[in-house]
C-alpha cells in the first residue's frame, strides 16, 4: 500500500504523463572547480583545495552563452532534475517542468542543475574523501554557507561558458540560492524565481532543523560524526526525516491521506525497523508507518553528516547579513522576479514570500493553491507549469 | 537569560500577580480507587488490581455534593493546579484562574484536580511498582485510554461524595477528558469547557507524538522500556519534549522571542548536555538553547514510559469510536459547553474547536487571541479568566 503514499517516484511518473515532452536519457557529469592552485575560499573562513561538482544539463547553450537557466535543488535533492539516467528509470525531481515544449523549454533554454557544495550526490561534501587524511571529511567538513554554494555554481557556469543566467529558479533551499545569486552576482542573473522561501531562516525553521540534527547526533552510530562509510546512523537520520516530513506536509493533507487509519492486522511488514513494543504494534497508525517509511527511504540515499551540514547552512541563511539588512539588499535586486508561495506551507509561511515580493522592486507574487504544504512545489505541477511558462516566455 | 524564556514558573508568578486571591498552602492527597477485590477493568482489555490517584482539592464541598468542578490536566501536567505546597514555592499550573474570587471561585466551588491514570505525579502509572513483579511496570503497564482515565476520576469523585460535577474543564489532553466525561457520564456532568482540543486525534497530532516517542525509543538508555529508576533515557525524552515544544508554540511567537539571536560568545553554559560539535558551538542559536533547556526541564520531572503511554492514549482518543461516530455522540451532549480555541494553535487547529462547537447542541465558541499557539491556554490568563468567570457564573 505504501506505493500510494505520495511516493515521489509515483508522483513524478504521474506528473510527467500530463505533458509528453521529455529530455530523454541524460548523462550525469562531474567537473572540478577548485584545486590546490585555485582553492575555494569559504565565506566564514577556511578553504577547500579540491571541489568537484556533479551536474546535469538539458538543451543547447547558444553561442553567446546567455540562454541558460539554473535550477537549484532543495535540502535532499540532487542534480538529477529531468530526464532519466537509463530507460525506465525514475525521472528527475522536476521532470514535469523541464523538457522540449515544457514550461522550462529545453528547445529554447540550456537548463542546468548541479548538486550543491556539501551535498552527497556527487559534489564534494562530508562523505567525500579529505585529501589531507585519506578518509571522509565527516563532521569535520568545513562550515559553508548558501553563499559558498552559489560561488561554486558560479565557477561551474564560468567553466561551461555561461555568461549570464536568464533565470535562477529554486524552491526551499533552492530558493535561498536563487536569492543569493541575485545578491552576489546581479549582473549575471536575468531573473529569479524563489519558491516557498523567505529572506532569512526563522526561529521556527531553525528549531525544526535543530531537533532533526539532534536526532542524528543522539544516535550512537553517529560516532560523534566519524562513522565509517556504510555504517551511518540510520535510526537518527530516519527520525530526522520523519520530523522534517511533518513540516513539509500539512494538517489537512495528512488528515485526508491517513486520518486515523490503522494498518490491518496481519498486513505485510513495511521496509525498515519494525515496532519494538506491543503498544506500537497495537496502535499501528498508517501515519506512523508512513513516517517510518519516509525515514527508511532517505537513509538509503542520503548521508547523515551532509544532512547536518546542509541544515546548518540553511540556518545560517540571512539574505541581509553583511549587506545592511534584508530590506536594503532586496530593494537593490532590480531583475524581474516571480515569487511563488504556498498558503498551506507551515515551514515557510506564505507571509514570508509575500514580504519578499513586496520588497523586491520588480516582483510578481503568485499563491500556489494546495493542501500539501511546503512540498506543493514538488507536487502542484499544473499550477507551477502555467506560472513558470508565462514568466519565462516573457523574458527577453 | 533563560529565566525569561517563557519559563512556566515565571509566567505563573506573573499571572498570579494580576489577581490577589489565592488558595494558599495546599496538601497533595492520594486515595486508592481500585483493589484486587474491585479491580479497574480497562477499556481495551486487562485490568489493574491496584490504582492510586493523587489529587488536590480547593474550597468546600457542599452537603449535596454538587458544587464540584473538575480540572483536567494536559500531557505533562499534574494534580497541582493551584496554591502552593509550601510558602514561596511555585504555584500550581492554573493558579491565576483558581482561588477565592478568582474565575474558578473557590468561595463557591469545590475544585478538584487529579493526576491521570498512567501519569507520574502520584497516580498509578508505568513508574509505579507492579505488585506482580515488585518492579516498575515500565513499558509493560497495560494499554489504557482517555476513557479509562475518566473512569478512574469517576471512582475518585464517588469516594469523595461528589454526586455531580457542575463543570469539567480542561485544555489539550484535559479537554479530551472533559469531552469523554460528557459522553460517559452525562448525568454527572453539568457543563463542560474543552479548550484547544478536537473530537479525535488527527493524523498530524499522531505523527508528532510518533516522532517524539521514537526519539525516546531510539535512546539506548530506554532499554526497550525496562530502564531502572533514576536511569531513564534523558536524551530521548529531552528530544521528545523539544519536538513537542515546537508544536505547542507558533512561528510568530518563536520569531518574536528568539528570531535569529545567537548566544553571545563566552556566555555561561546552560543546564543540560552541551553542543558536541564545533559547528553546533559556532551556530549557537538561542532557539536551539531554548529547546535544549525545555528538554532538560522535562527530564527532571517526568517519566519517559509515562510519556510513551500517555501519548498513545491521546492518539487512541476518538470521541465517536464505538458510539456511532463523532456527530452522533456530540449531538447527544446537551449540557452547556464553553469551547475555547486558539487561532495560532498549529497542533489542534482552531477548525477542530469550531467543529466541536457547531456540533454540540448548547455550545458557545470563543476564540482566544494569542500569538503563542497551543500553549496559550497556559498563558493568556486575562482572556481565559473573563470567559470562564462569565460561563461559570451563569451555571445554575
Amino acid at each position: 500500500m505504501h506505493e500510494t503514499w505520495g511516493d515521489h517516484a509515483a508522483l513524478l511518473a504521474r506528473g510527467s504523463a500530463w505533458q509528453p515532452g521529455s529530455v530523454g536519457i541524460v548523462t550525469p557529469r562531474t567537473i572540478q572547480v577548485a584545486s590546490p592552485a585555485e582553492p575555494l575560499q569559504l565565506e566564514l573562513g577556511g578553504e577547500l583545495g579540491h571541489v568537484e561538482v556533479a551536474y546535469e544539463a538539458y538543451g543547447q547553450l547558444n553561442a553567446k552563452g546567455d540562454n541558460a537557466i539554473l535550477i537549484c535543488h532543495a535540502l535532499t535533492g540532487s542534480a538529477h532534475a529531468a530526464g532519466s539516467h537509463a530507460p525506465g528509470q525514475v525521472p528527475g525531481w522536476w521532470d514535469p517542468l523541464i523538457g522540449p515544449s515544457k514550461p522550462i523549454d529545453t528547445d529554447r533554454w540550456f537548463v542546468l542543475c548541479s548538486n550543491v557544495l556539501g551535498g552527497c550526490y556527487g559534489s564534494t561534501g562530508p562523505a567525500s574523501t579529505d585529501p589531507a587524511s585519506g578518509r571522509p571529511y565527516g563532521i569535520n567538513f568545513p562550515r559553508y554557507t548558501i553563499r559558498d554554494i552559489v560561488h561554486v555554481q558560479k565557477r561551474l557556469g564560468d567553466a561551461l561558458g555561461i555568461s549570464r543566467w536568464a533565470a535562477v529558479i529554486g524552491g526551499s533551499m533552492g530558493g535561498m540560492q536563487a536569492l543569493e545569486w541575485a545578491a552576489l552576482y546581479p549582473e549575471a542573473v536575468g531573473a529569479i524565481v524563489p519558491i516557498a522561501i523567505g529572506s532569512q531562516h526563522s526561529a521556527w525553521a531553525i528549531g525544526l532543523n535543530e531537533v532533526a540534527r539532534r536526532a542524528i547526533m543522539a544516535d550512537p552510530a553517529w560516532e560523534s560524526g566519524h562513522y565509517e562509510r556504510g555504517k551511518q546512523p540510520e535510526t537518527g537520520l530516519g527520525l530526522a526525516r520523519a520530523i522534517a516530513m511533518l513540516s513539509y506536509r500539512s494538517f489537512a493533507s495528512l488528515e485526508a491521506k491517513f486520518g486515523r487509519d490503522r494498518r490491518p492486522p496481519g498486513a505485510a511488514a513495511l521496509p525498515g525497523p519494525q515496532p519494538s513494543t506491543r503498544l506500537a504494534v497495537e496502535m499501528s497508525f498508517e501515519i506512523a508507518s508512513y513516517l517510518n517509511y519516509q525515514g527508511v527511504k532517505l537513509v538509503e540515499r542520503f548521508d547523515a553528516n551532509a544532512y547536518i551540514h546542509l541544515t546548518y547552512a540553511m540556518d545560517d541563511y540571512d539574505l541581509g547579513e553583511g549587506r545592511g539588512g534584508v530590506e536594503k539588499v532586496l530593494s537593490g535586486m532590480t531583475m524581474p522576479a516571480l515569487v511563488l508561495g504556498i498558503p498551506s506551507d507551515v515551514l515557510y509561511p506564505e507571509s514570508e514570500q509575500r514580504a519578499l515580493a513586496e520588497q523586491l522592486p520588480d516582483a510578481e507574487y503568485v499563491s500556489i493553491s494546495s493542501p500539501h504544504g511546503h512540498d506543493a512545489f514538488l507536487i502542484e505541477y499544473p499550477q507551477l507549469a502555467a506560472r513558470l511558462r508565462r514568466f519565462l516566455n516573457g523574458l527577453d
